[in-house]
């Protein structure tokens, strides 16, 4: 008898699902809508009608299925208890118990959506091979995830691995998301990026290319490739604060590997130049060796953490 | 039939040993002296011999004990392989394979030695009651032991919880033990805090009881608690880089308590004092209600955390 595993990733907008083999081959992929309506209440059983249909339409018996993993937007337990995921006006219950009843009871595990696709980079993307890694996403914000021996680092309330809120700077006059000042995701996010930049451009008049420009971090990073000057400048600025924060991370859990994913590290390897540098001058000698890699599976990393998170 | 564990803390000039029941109590406590020589070569059989003449004297059957537990002095990874300790002498082998072989097959499990001490605070100390902790220790140094689901945090190199080395300042003119420069651990430690009131009291000639003496930790903290206020303006540096660095520590690990040890942490209760409040104006609010609590085990955690490591 044949095997499968579900990995869903619970977005704002669209929930993304995959079917796997054991291996983690992914045999299909799909999407349904998110309908936030009535304090999301809908989610969960839209999610499990369309495994059952999946199910269904794929003629799989219930003992075929080993299970299904859940990525979700707010910070979740070991146990599966979320605690709160306003995005989804969600408050606090256990996703496992719910989404289990709802699929006849099929085994299901949860956990947060940053920490999922860690997971999901460690088994089949940039830190493939390692079982000890810091996924870091530049995206809007800076997520992290941490992987130690294998399993996800979830922290007391969930909230292991939130490295963007690591304070950096004293000196910022503005306020992060977070309520405070200075945080990491400040200065390393696409949204940090083009704050450090609109700051350096109104600093002086150098020339560069990015004046006049919708400044965002791609536009940034394609004038490093040309060596703009200015750019550059702003990228060694976002590197120092990385690779700062990054050197706390690593004299905490020594990771193996750094994976960088999110839309920041479509700029590409040019990034890994900004960041290691600063990063070695600040770590411990004994972490000084840890990788930098690229994240490979893109929007994907959900749903094959997901999966993995039910195999163990 | 009764079971046993034994502890062994193994320090540059004596090694303490434990023999302790499986709820955690210990039966006996005594010490053998460290020898050195000859590339510490003697250090390990002299351990096995101790613990057999133990099990002789009480007539212990081998099967009657569960394994020995060892805490060393170096960076030691999860299959107990030690990485060099230059304390002893020694290079890189497998304590846990070498130390099984001496005690004719009883089960061996090897830690760093700060990781285990805090493993043994966890277990029967200030952290009681969790199983997600970093525990810090202020002494020469500043070192750190991170358990996460009840397991020490090892690292990819044996370098998790290395919290000492974290950087917080730029404009450190002094080198850290470990070749950098503004490491935590040259503001929180012992000698750092004595280095920090060195530097307060050259700066003016303002009044205060720690003028004429030879400054340490403790003569600073004596003062804190007399209300000496050149003493109170050190004791709020100190807890303005140990509160920062342990928010950086937090926004990774997401601790349910830290647990404060060491030489300095004999200043009792009013060290949290001048650590909370720095810690909560910089973490990120999902781990702003980590616990402060102190050390209870002092110089037996590392027993303690060694038989524990056994039980697992």
């Amino acid at each position: 008898m044949s095997k499968y595993v579900f990995g869903v990733d619970l977005g704002g907008t669209t929930v993304k699902m995959g079917l796997f083999n054991p291996e983690g081959e992914v045999l299909e992929k799909w999407e349904i809508p998110t309908r936030k309506e009535d304090s999301g209440k809908l989610i969960l059983p839209d999610i499990a009608a369309s495994i059952k249909e999946k199910m269904n339409a794929k003629g799989f018996a219930k003992e075929e299925v080993i299970g299904v993993g859940i990525g979700v937007p707010g910070p979740v337990d070991s146990e599966g208890v979320i605690y709160k995921a306003a995005n989804l006006g969600w408050g606090v219950f256990s996703i496992k118990e719910e989404m289990t009843a709802l699929l006849d009871g099929i085994a299901v595990e949860a956990g947060n959506d940053a920490n999922v696709a860690a997971l999901g980079e460690m088994w089949k993307g940039g830190g493939q091979g390692h079982d000890n890694i810091v996924a870091v996403t530049l995206g809007t914000g800076v997520g992290g995830g941490i992987i130690v021996n294998g399993k996800i680092l979830t922290g007391a309330t969930g909230a292991g691995g939130e490295i963007g809120h690591i304070h950096l700077d004293d000196t910022e006059p503005e306020v992060c998301g977070c309520g405070k000042c200075g945080c990491l995701e400040q200065y390393a996010s696409a949204t940090g990026i083009a704050r450090l930049a609109r700051r350096r451009l109104a600093m002086d008049d150098k020339e560069s290319s990015l004046r006049g420009k919708d400044i965002n971090a791609k536009v940034v990073f394609d004038a490093v490739k040309e060596k703009d000057e200015v750019a550059m400048e702003i990228a060694r600025q976002f590197g120092e604060y990385l690779g700062r924060g990054l050197a706390a991370v690593a004299c905490v859990v020594n990771p193996e590997v750094f994976v960088i994913g999110g839309g920041v590290s479509k700029a590409g390897p040019v990034l890994m130049d900004y960041i290691k540098a600063p990063y070695e001058a600040k770590v411990f000698h004994g972490c000084a060796n840890a990788e930098f890699a690229l994240a490979t599976l893109g929007n994907d990393a959900g749903i094959y953490g997901a999966a993995k998170l039910v195999l163990g």
